[in-house]
């Protein structure tokens, strides 16, 4: 690890905050459509910005909705690939007078920089950037190629980028994906996320009569749809919180005991979870931890469910139907379809007569897991190990990252989240915030991860 | 039965129609504020038309809502008093334009009267009026005495009868009541209901988190509300549909096997009930025919349910809440209470830990029976007799009417409904309508029916 590149980045202390500063001035909010041209101005930053890197490739592809921004340096067929994501658009910044600063004025107090996109994303999509620029200005020899890929939609789905990474394959290529978007485990405590479960949504309705019925005239001789969705829904789970769907586990990939031992020693504190939450206890598979739980065990959950009468008073009806949303979480190995399908063929089983029952299946997208043991993973805990003083908790997380999954299944290439964001930052809600201290290791840690990847790959 | 009173209704039959033609042409909807005026006009049209029959005593009454009319005839202690109710008030005609006639342009076509009000309960009203009319204007002696309560908010709730009632003891308590707002049971068949089922009401809410939480992070390890409710919900019936909380049947009055034989005997059509409702098959307790099921069973459906996310799309959530209406259809000698008192035990012995749950307690109504020994029943089945020369058929309802049980619980006073409506003339729909036949067939057997009771009584 070259000593002129911290030397760099520490030089250029105030120059960063002051670039990243304008850069968060730009109220790219993609959820509002008065905000589009705000977008597009972060866009032109970025492109301009990315060129005085050092990259010699920058373009600005517009996809229907927010431009994706592509960057290429370096295109050396010995030397590791990494595909960098980040987003540039913002979350909305209502309510407003819950700011203790304005929301595009960034200010800093006590070292946390306050300003919507701080943490989420642009605060860490410029450390990324600023990292690559330090190579880029100082070795004589850069030790990776860089593939930039900034979208502007991630606050709003990520409608346009499956499309644009399917069409731009060839330009982004990697041998894995680092994206700094996620949060450390905590203060103490670097992570890198090496996994994310899966998705799987379906939607179900059962109806009966063809309109409400009399409670009185009807109550007794007709399947109340409100009753046979409670059922449904009952039979989905057993009474040790297990999913009860024939086949739902099927290729479940099970633990492994060093995986088991290293979430184990993780600083979990179930009693602040608790309170944090506000319920008196947990509740989930007795034979796993909370985090094995919510990292590694698949789970199926109502999102939503309504029938009849749900206005103020009283309405004395049987409902014609009645309707849930639920969605799967998945890890590794499952197949998502095949759990979709065991799953409407469970409710179809236990579905009693007298209702019609419709069950329509909807997005399913499989759990992602980098091995441990992959060279990127072990380049990261070097990297965090020489800037932190510290090892590394690897963590996985129980949500879904939209593009992580279509860079693992149109590009085969792993990710790794590596975030410098603190969990109580305040991403997408008032008074976001980054710790300016954890910008700098964080942009100190990437550069030396790009020394690491070329000794470990 | 003096010749003369059958004689004076056939003498007015055209009268009869212009008059009630002119009640008909009165908008009074009670639900519009904008009709307030023609509810008013309602009562003074009633008051007056009251008075020309022959009553010394008629009064309209301020409630605070609509005005209660209430008239008297007769003070002879050796004869039975009877109580008649009826409401002037009538329903909001929307959809207009289904309507083949204007609703308030009162039109016979085929012995047909279309009007909004015809059947409920104007037209049945003014039937209960003339069938007074004559025997106050033709005999010496009129064999009952006459008690009349017309109120103008029925089709609203009857939200002030129940106090006016109360402040009214003494000029209401009779031997019996009855009214003419319901059905025959079919065309062919006059019907006398003897039983209505009661009502018990609650809500229930099911709380987890402070908060909706993401499935992703949390999913695992917090109970679902959702989840919970449902569970709840099922435990509520068994599989053969009876209700399985402890309790919930204690006091059922049991079905005598007279009663099974007569109700079994009523030509119930259940491959039209289906068609009709649009099921497949009927469901509930397998020991019981439907009508016993929905006129002589008690039952427990939920009315509606509600829980996270019920819009378009998706969204990841643990709900933090569900909630449920509930409400019991209750038959004699089960005491409204203890039923709520039940069901919540049940509900809060069967909650899994993890969250909280709160069960509010409504309204609890008892069911109302009319013994079918007692001499009104037996007098009305004579009436009927003499003028449709076939015997009634002997039914109750699976609904609630308020006012009966208020008169059963403030005055003591059973009730026989007697109506000659039918079931298919659009009560509360576009096209409402009486068949004129049976409104003279109702007005002979309700004058009928006093000669009868003073023989019976």
């Amino acid at each position: 690890m070259p000593e002129t590149v911290f030397a760099y980045l520490e030089a250029h202390r105030e120059t960063y905050l002051q670039e990243l500063t304008e850069f968060l001035r730009i109220p790219s909010i993609s959820a509002l459509a008065a905000h589009h041209k705000d977008v597009l101005a972060a866009a032109d930053w970025l492109v301009e910005r990315i060129r005085r890197a050092g990259f010699p490739s920058v373009t600005r592809s517009e996809t229907g909705g927010s431009p994706v921004v592509l960057a290429r340096y370096g295109e050396d067929p010995h030397k590791p690939t990494v595909l960098i994501y980040g987003h540039y658009d913002v979350q909305p910044v209502d309510p407003l007078e819950a700011w203790h600063h304005p929301p595009f004025s960034p200010t800093v107090v006590n070292d946390l920089l306050y300003a919507r996109g701080a943490s989420d994303d642009k605060g860490q999509l410029f450390m990324q950037l600023i990292a690559a620029e330090a190579w880029i200005q100082t070795a004589g020899e850069v030790p990776v190629n860089f593939r930039l890929l900034f979208e502007g939609e991630e606050e709003i789905g990520s409608g346009h980028l499956e499309r644009f990474i399917k069409e731009h394959q060839e330009d982004l290529r990697g041998d894995f994906a680092v994206i700094s978007d996620t949060p450390m485990f905590d203060h103490e405590s670097p992570a890198i996320c090496y996994g994310l479960r899966g998705l799987a949504a379906l939607q179900i309705q059962v109806s009966g009569p063809f309109q409400d019925l009399h409670s009185g005239v009807y109550g007794g001789t007709v399947a109340n749809p409100a009753h046979v969705l409670a059922h449904l829904i009952d039979t989905l789970h057993d009474d040790t919180g297990r999913v009860a769907v024939a086949h739902f586990y099927d290729g479940v990939d099970e633990l492994s005991p060093s995986e088991r031992r290293t979430l184990a020693a993780l600083p979990f504190d179930e009693t602040q979870w608790l309170a944090d939450l506000g319920v008196e206890r947990l509740v989930g598979e007795q034979d796993f931890t909370p985090l094995e739980r919510t990292w590694a065990r698949p789970t199926l959950e109502v999102n939503g469910m309504w029938s009849g009468f749900i206005g103020e008073g009283r309405k004395t009806i049987i409902p014609h139907r009645a309707d849930a949303k639920i969605t799967c979480r998945l890890v590794p190995h499952q197949d998502p379809h095949n759990v979709l399908s065991a799953v409407k063929a469970h409710l179809e089983a236990h579905c009693p007569p007298g209702v019609h029952l419709s069950v329509d299946l909807g997005e399913a997208s499989p759990a992602t897991l980098t091995p441990l043991q992959h060279p990127a993973v072990r380049a990261a805990a070097q990297a965090i190990k020489q800037v932190f003083g510290t090892d590394p908790v690897y963590i996985r997380m129980g949500g879904s990252i939209p593009v992580v999954v279509t860079l693992q299944d149109v590009l085969k290439t792993p990710t790794i989240l590596l975030g410098f964001a603190l969990p109580n930052e305040n991403f997408h809600a008032p008074n976001e915030h980054f710790h300016l201290a954890n910008f700098y290791r964080g942009a100190k840690t990437l550069a030396a991860l790009w020394a690491e990847v070329s000794q470990h790959g």
